[in-house]
């Protein structure tokens, strides 16, 4: 697939359609809380709403993690989108694929909802390498999309260099130690959405090399 | 995080996004109006639907209520963007409170819709207790977003004052409440909605200072 | 509420809002078609798929009347607001109202899939009834936009007439014939989507008195 | 029905309406995916979430398939709406009927998620019929719009010739194979998927018949 100039279009409708997709998935993540007296698979129907409700704080934790994620995600898509001034075949193909990476984690979100708590178990630590190995993914996508906009010049930017690396390389670190504590890879995800929500800006200076 | 002019962004994608989470999240409001005769937990199977439906009041209203209380939340967003014309960093942060709190309004409202009913029980004021404290957190998230708008001069008024606490007591009040009677605090935040509705112009000039 | 011109305001965030909120209550339809075999509450665990499907059709029946009925809303709310240039704040209520008994369509929609067959049921005309009820309301709420629009110059039309009747009472028809049929009151509204999909244009020539 | 221009309208509301569908019809994906250790239909507690989440190989497999198919036909919409600058009445519904097929798609993803793996069954050969004829009624639709806006001259293209088959017929194909194998029968709707993604440009060149 060849690049050429023909086959870029205006950004206005991509934008627009990974922005509902965006927020849908975001809206959908509240479905993840359920009410612990209602549903039979929690077997809580012994505890009043109050400890039901402190009982599942896992899933309020995985809420709000994804929650602030993908904000994130949001965030950068639009700061990306400030800079990106057209799209080709490619790059829709590509924030496709970021798109589908973005919903996935309304599941991954529900099976730490489920799974993880304080105590270790197989299970949690499974979910959280899902969860954790899925943000890993999306960082890739993230770093590659950054890296072929540049090499394109669909970005006034240079290519190459490390900083491809600190998108992904966080979740990795996630995903790694998910193998040992599940919750303390949670922590380390919600770590990086608070991060980036203090350093966004920082973010893509670097990544584009402004001056 | 200080504030400079470099930092502001065009409204229009903020303005988009918010519009789409607030919109799925009002109308994901309606899963949580069961067919009473299919919902195991609900146990209703030796009533004919019509009867079922009427038991089920409490849902209709807690419907009824927080697609009010939502719409008059888009109604303001609406209309305090019309006044800041710019964003920063920290009011996407800010803004993504908001929609946090908004979301989470679904998850409240089924927790009325299963637990409240004319009897009191200690579950009802539970989950009556969480409904209005979340929606006095999304009156504190509000008065703060108008609050830093002013004082950064996103919009042109002056800050201080009596006047941020016109969001968050009311719906305080409510919180207050349902620790006595769930049913009475739903109430309140029913009334809150419908000033809004009817008032909804007055308290931007209030809040803003116009003259 | 008195109305002045300083309380309209443009059209363009009230449409964006709106279309956001038909599109996600037609989306959502389609999670009221349910696998029949892995629903404990059909009890059809001893059909093969096929069979299940079939044995579904009101489901699908229900799923095709309300998705021509919400997409009939959304053309006409589309037309309506290309005469429509500037809302006020008692539209932006009535356009809430109107978007609150689309939204419930979702919910009397699933009552239908549930409890409507060939089969007279009591239940099965409770369901119509409701359903068709949520129609009629609609119908009503469409009319009063129209009025208020006429009245107060927001579209250049006289107000009056019987004209107001032929939104809302096609549907009180299916609602007086649900007391007898379930099935057929159906049928109505389904003739009624048809008709609006064949004649929409001509629907607001005349609603509008254009010449 | 008779075409005359002032029956035309601008595309813009319409392509915002098609989008907010096809975005949330996409996430709504996200919603067969099931945890495999908490529903009580999937019968797997005696797994450990790693083998429950493996068995569940077949969901995630639709859900790719269903995730790529959703997308093309966004991306293709996109591309068409570049050619297509007004819409009259038809065109509108024939996008409605679009719009459905699309949300149905929901459905029948789940339908193969709960019935399609590797042995072959009655239930899985129905699931995967069911799922390829959905998609070659997408494809007929595809190709009426497309034939409809050539005719009429909405588009600048001469309508006419085999290149109307090639929205359908592979999805035809599909469904023939799923009578003998439901699996094959899938992996013929991912190789479209895939072929498309690589090839949409060729696609509206070749059916618009550019120079």
């Amino acid at each position: 697939m060849s690049v050429s100039k023909g086959d870029q279009r205006e950004t206005a409708r991509t934008e627009a359609f990974s922005d509902g997709v965006i927020a849908f998935a975001i809206t959908l993540l509240v479905l993840n809380l359920k009410d612990p007296l209602m549903d039979p698979a929690l077997s809580m129907s012994n505890l009043n709403l109050y400890q039901g409700l402190l009982s599942q704080w896992p899933a309020f934790f995985a809420f709000v993690t994804s929650f602030a994620t993908i904000l994130i995600m949001w965030v950068n898509h639009h700061n990306m989108f400030t800079y990106i001034k057209r799209v080709d075949t490619n790059l829709m193909f590509l924030n496709g694929l970021l798109l589908f990476f973005i919903v996935l984690t309304a599941f991954t979100t529900l099976l730490i909802a489920n799974h993880v708590g304080l105590t270790q178990t197989d299970n949690g630590r499974t979910a959280a390498a899902v969860y954790s190995g899925n943000a890993t993914l999306l960082g890739i996508v993230w770093s590659t999309i950054t890296y072929y906009s540049a090499r394109t010049g669909l970005v006034p930017a240079r290519p190459g260099g490390l900083r491809y690396l600190i998108g992904p390389l966080p979740y990795a670190i996630a995903f790694a130690i998910s193998f040992f504590s599940a919750f303390l890879s949670l922590v380390v995800v919600l770590i990086i959405a608070v991060y980036w929500t203090l350093a966004s800006r920082g973010f893509w200076r670097l990544v584009l090399s402004e001056t």
